[in-house]
């Protein structure tokens, strides 16, 4: 058995049977070995910028890593945005990183590139398979490294991959997730039994629907507001949970969230701090009377956490629930506002909304909030481009689930060419294009950081459209069925008809 | 004097005129700035990989370096393909990578990672700017430092950019290009002198005209043969100058064309290596008993170096120069040769041609060889994704000149959205792309390496046709004019077409 035979079999065993690909001349023996072990499901993607988002959409979804199979330093570079944004979501993820053969490897071959320095910025773990006889081993510790979250880069020399001699390798015993000492629910709770205005602060495994049961519980026994992080991973919303506010992306607005607040207690989050620093704003928005308390951290039993502190501070309580509502289909104008509208009236039970709506998503929280049960992915390291590729990552996660993806123009760009992978993999993915031609959240943080020049060349950089961008044009050139809103009617006519058809559609929202 | 305004001036001082932007939150001022700087054409991008791609074209074009305006690590990130291309072509270039301002970074916000552990795996020269009072001076040094070829990349937190107290700096000199000592030049002599059998290894300034011509009168004066890089940054070509070999990229025909050769002398070329290690074949064609000699290296004066060998070793002799020829206008099934005959017939003078039609360029550089002068920008560091921008560079920098971009179609999907900019910018330049429906490299590669299986599930992972990708539709949706041809006379008439009319064009060459 070779190496990259050893490899598949040993990610499989070990749980990992889905791989997002872009592979090169050095990942042929990989993509040879995929027909010898056919468990492993190879997603081609077109640019892998595709494949790191859809393993981090997959991740959120199912809790488990998908791999990635990236062509050397290059391949990983073009990966890298979306690797940022789930190493911020501490989603689990193999990469799989081919190289030259450790031969070749001296000779400085055009391809040559460093790299392990540039996998070590996003990696929790990074190793390169020296022989053969190890690869399997260190497939099995790269997938036991990151059942907490995080991402594991294998660096596979193609000579390793090709050569004989290779074993296949044992699951190693994952780590399970470290428990909050009981100490620091008692503390919690004797601060909520105090008088003091309080915050629970939710992220990571306190916004799944058991998290914020209990955090429910605990609000109605205590009086703590909850709150959840701008942009959690993913968060369980929808009639029947807790109506929970996230924190204001502005920092005014996030400042005004929090004010008079005397604790914030942190639940499968980190302290709130602003996207961005702007002249003359304090870097966080968090009082500076307030005091910061730990229940658990990101990547810790938070769930465990708080339902032992409801059982504490707020035995008797029962969570407050949102009972179900939809927003009235509206008609006219298609505003920002009247497209969440219309989301909020026609999202079906049990959908995964993908949110990369940023400035288009006005309303969006508010008029989904009684909606079916669905889940909600964010931006979480806001490198821009996630929303398409964690939308098929997703899809492949969830292939009886409808996915609804909400897409800035701007941002769609990025990693357009995921469109293909939609159609290829026949996914059920919606993708609604908030098409206002221009990169509006930049216009406005322009004047938000009290830049003097607002002249015509400063403008222009900021406007997409010159020329316009055909959404419908690029989505059937890539197999996706495409249409055009420009009303309220237009954008419910043709959601509910993508919605009553399986595989992939995209609407281009034309918004006032 | 904000940072931004004295940056951008200082950069326009040091010859530094044209910025290739996809700027985000932190670079605002950075774009507010470009008001007060007229001399700085920025360029706008949709995605970072072409705003660093068109930097490297602009800068093979011109000599000189583009600036490039990048948001954070993750922009960077996206910008690192073409970063590596740029690199292994040793094209100057600056990058203005955007970071948080300083009281910012320690808060560890979404977008932080470590954007200086990524920089120094492109770049010669890299510096963090750390005050206002600095970024000026910082500038100029990063111009100077790069003005041998390298890449630059300045760090720019938001504040240094946006505070007051900055001032303009002055040019520093440029280090002059090293000169090759008359040793040198008499020791390569000196072997050319004898009987054995010798190629003249030419890449960098030996690939301009008046480069190849004084390689040409050595040729014709010494009996060496002349042979190029297989994927020379800017190769002069053309009726008038030496015919001179590309060394091939197969690794067998590559040692084959070195077959029996005794001396190898690099002229601004590093010896030779393939592109990837193979299972049983060395990693270099270089034969065993052939002796490696160094004229220039790349970044040294090897123009001056080869004019005095030919003074020295060849002093009467006249370089063999290829007489004006042009294929005919073939007719009927569009295959590649088909194709690169259309090109070589109707090739215009003075045409830049960004070459990435990888398998698909069978015949090119024979069928053109004889066409008017031109220039050939090629693939330098194999990833993939480099032509559509880099014609945006040419274009911009050399804009009364016709591009003619030769796309590989899997290619193409990387920097898609390079269209775009073509069209925002009016280019010049006329895209044909090598429609074959596949990754064909990858299924050459696959049998290449001697993969066991060659699948079902293999096969599909390297197959682009389903769904097919629509490129007219592609183009038609970013504002790029766009045709489809499926014979050889049709690809004929669209290309006179295209060329007749100034702007952007695409025609889809589905080939057979």
């Amino acid at each position: 058995m070779n190496g990259a035979q050893a490899l598949i079999r040993t990610l499989v065993d070990a749980g990992v049977d889905v791989c997002f690909a872009n592979p090169g001349t050095s990942e042929m023996h990989f993509v040879a070995a995929l027909d010898d072990v056919p468990e492993m499901r190879a997603v081609l993607t077109l640019f892998e910028g595709v494949a790191t988002g859809a393993a981090d959409g997959y991740a959120r979804m199912t809790g488990r890593p998908a791999a990635t199979l990236l062509h050397l330093g290059p391949g990983m570079g073009n990966g890298l945005a979306n690797l940022h944004n789930a190493r911020r979501g501490r989603a689990p993820m193999v990469n799989v990183v081919g190289d030259h053969a450790r031969s070749h490897k001296r000779l400085d071959a055009p391809l040559e590139s460093d790299i392990d320095a540039v996998a070590g910025t996003f990696s929790s773990w990074v190793r390169r398979s020296l022989a053969p006889a190890d690869v399997a081993a260190d497939a099995a510790e790269a997938v036991a490294a990151i059942a907490n979250g995080g991402i594991a880069t294998l660096v596979l020399p193609a000579d390793v991959s090709w050569e004989e001699g290779a074993e296949v390798a044992r699951p190693l015993p994952a780590r399970p997730r470290p428990r909050v000492a009981p100490s620091v629910v008692e503390e919690v709770a004797a601060v909520l039994a105090g008088s003091e205005p309080a915050v629970l602060f939710l992220g990571a495994d306190a916004v799944t629907e058991d998290g914020l049961l209990a955090a429910g519980q605990v609000s109605a026994g205590t009086g703590a507001r909850l709150m959840t992080e701008t942009f959690p991973a993913r968060t369980a919303r929808g009639a029947g949970l807790p109506d929970v506010a996230r924190l204001p992306y502005p920092p005014e607005m996030a400042m005004a969230a929090l004010a008079g607040t005397k604790h914030l207690v942190l639940a499968g989050a980190t302290a709130p701090v602003h996207f961005f620093g702007y002249p003359g704003v304090p870097g966080h928005p968090v009082p500076e009377d307030c005091t910061v308390h730990v229940l658990s951290e990101p990547g810790e039993d938070g769930g465990a956490a708080l339902r032992a502190l409801a059982e504490l501070a707020a035995p008797d309580a029962r969570p407050e629930l949102l009972e179900a509502s939809r927003p009235e289909l509206p008609t006219g104008e298609l505003t920002p506002r009247a497209m969440a509208a219309v989301i909020g009236a026609l999202l079906p039970e049990r959908a995964i909304v993908v949110d990369e709506a940023l400035t288009s998503g006005v309303g969006l929280m508010e008029l989904t909030s009684g909606a079916p049960r669905h889940d909600w992915l964010a931006l979480t390291g806001g490198a821009i481009g996630d929303g398409l590729p964690m939308a098929l990552g997703a899809a492949v996660a969830c292939p009886d689930r409808p996915v609804i993806g909400i897409q800035a123009d701007g941002s769609a760009m990025y990693t357009i060419s995921a469109l293909w992978s939609h159609a290829r993999e026949e996914a059920d993915i919606t993708t609604i294009v908030c098409d206002n031609g221009s990169y509006a959240i930049l216009q406005h943080e322009l004047s938000r950081v009290g830049a003097a020049g607002d002249g015509e060349r400063a403008a222009k950089l900021l406007d997409l459209g010159g020329p316009g961008l055909d959404f419908v044009a690029l989505a059937q050139g890539m197999g996706v069925p495409a249409s055009r809103a420009t009303t309220a009617e237009e954008l419910a006519d043709q959601l509910r008809a993508a919605l009553a058809e399986p595989g992939p559609h995209l609407i281009d929202a034309v918004l006032r």
